[in-house]
């Protein structure tokens, strides 16, 4: 898992501690446009580290309900270089034909508008065909509480940077299975989505995973569309994150820190027996 | 500085603490999607929590460069409740004539696609009219080690969910000016813009905002059309923000906590003299 090398800039900046200044060298999270265009017409423009750009294209149209397995891809690949830049934009080709580029534009902005309340948002989820993830799958409390210094101690471009957002993927048994860094939170959570796509490990029905920073909304969104069971994070979900982790059926836990969380949806996951809903 | 109500949700969660199993009640930070219509032509929805709605939308239009002025905006208003739902929606009415939803729409899109490659982002912000905010603010050190404090203690709807982003606006003396909050770290700096829009305060150029979060290139880029020179956070700058910063002569500090910080660009404005580039 070593740290891709376009993930980290140097630069030289000005420190101030107690009155002393002094240059220092720094190590920044490198930050770059990606676009996606799909049949070659432009989908959409993220800001996202550099890095495992494949797989961030691929998971950003698995999560955002464009395609619902990797059957769907006939080609992906990163444009070339142009005038010695690199190009950021990586190309997908999909092998149904009836996938009208401008037509899929259109609806891809109209699903990213549909949500006039937060009830009409859950059901534009719903309508996508995302589904309670697998109903079996159970995970043991003190192993959760593993979690956050498996992640820590593997997130290198953190370390070195103090500016990057991790997801990872853990097994059952606290395994780390994959883990991605990314500046932006929803990045980081399709790069693992877009590992499970390529490495052809959909659905993610016996998985937990771990995110660093809140879980909204979107970021459960992401996780249903791989059919991720349970969902923890370091810091607090949104309200809109709860109500779609409680109707769609996702284990959602919080403030994992130490040998606390809370847990505020599927409960029955992560409890024994005698203790869940 | 009230928390608007809409801003917090209660709901029954279940705490695990060392094996302990129990039900607990829980503050959630509010997540809604935000319909912003110009002209009655829906521009963009974003994940935001409910307050400050207008502000909201009005600083999204100047920090996106869709208006540069106040005077712009004829009419400014939340769409009424339908169906006893509100209706999370905030019509503008554009007084320029020459504004054409439609076009404006395209252009929207086009320009959040703009961005090939970082050099290309940044020339596209710099068509956009971006100037070097004012080079006459200066701040002291010692102040600006005293603002994550004055933040944290003002930051309401943090302290009882633990799951918000704030921006926070200070003059040079370090007294608070203006504090605003959300899900998503874009609309608390849109919110803050969109107070200075309404309330006829820009440019704000004599004035320091600090983020809670990490300083990325879009939070650059609204501190500039908000005509800010000083932008601070408590967390790392991304690669582009650091390259913006630099290139709008916009000064960017990072790592902010206790009595030390870094200075990735513009020295001069918070250190004496001699130490400045």
């Amino acid at each position: 898992m070593r740290t891709p090398e376009r993930s980290v800039e140097l630069t030289q900046v000005t420190e101030w501690e107690g009155g002393r200044v002094r240059k220092v060298q720094d190590s920044l999270a490198a930050e770059e446009p990606l676009e996606i265009r799909v049949g070659g017409v432009s989908l959409t423009v993220t800001m996202r580290t550099p890095g495992n750009d494949l797989e961030l294209a691929a998971g950003f149209l698995l999560t955002e309900g464009i395609i619902q397995s990797p059957e769907q891809i006939a080609g992906l690949r990163a444009k070339a270089p142009e005038n010695g830049l690199r190009s950021n934009v990586v190309e997908v080709e999909l092998k149904d034909s009836e996938f009208d580029p401008d037509e899929l534009r259109r609806n891809f902005y109209a699903a990213s508008s549909c949500g006039i309340c937060g009830k009409a948002s859950i059901n534009a989820i719903r309508v996508r065909g995302l589904r309670q993830p697998d109903t079996g799958f159970r995970v043991e409390p003190e192993m959760l509480c593993r979690l956050p210094q498996a992640l820590r101690s593997e997130q290198e471009v953190f370390s070195r940077t103090g500016g990057l957002h991790a997801a990872a993927l853990f097994d059952g048994e606290g395994q780390l299975v994959a883990l991605r860094e990314d500046i932006g939170r929803h990045n980081a959570v399709d790069k693992i989505a877009g590992w499970a796509v390529l490495e052809r490990k959909l659905p993610l029905s016996q998985h937990v995973m771990l995110v660093s920073g809140r879980g909204g909304f979107e970021i459960v969104q992401k996780a249903l569309a791989a059919g991720i069971p349970v969902l923890a994070s370091v810091s607090a979900p949104s309200s809109l994150a709860v109500k779609l982790a409680r109707e769609l059926g996702l284990t959602l836990v919080g403030f994992l820190r130490g040998r606390r969380f809370v847990i505020y949806s599927g409960e029955y996951r992560c409890l024994p027996a005698g203790h869940a809903d």
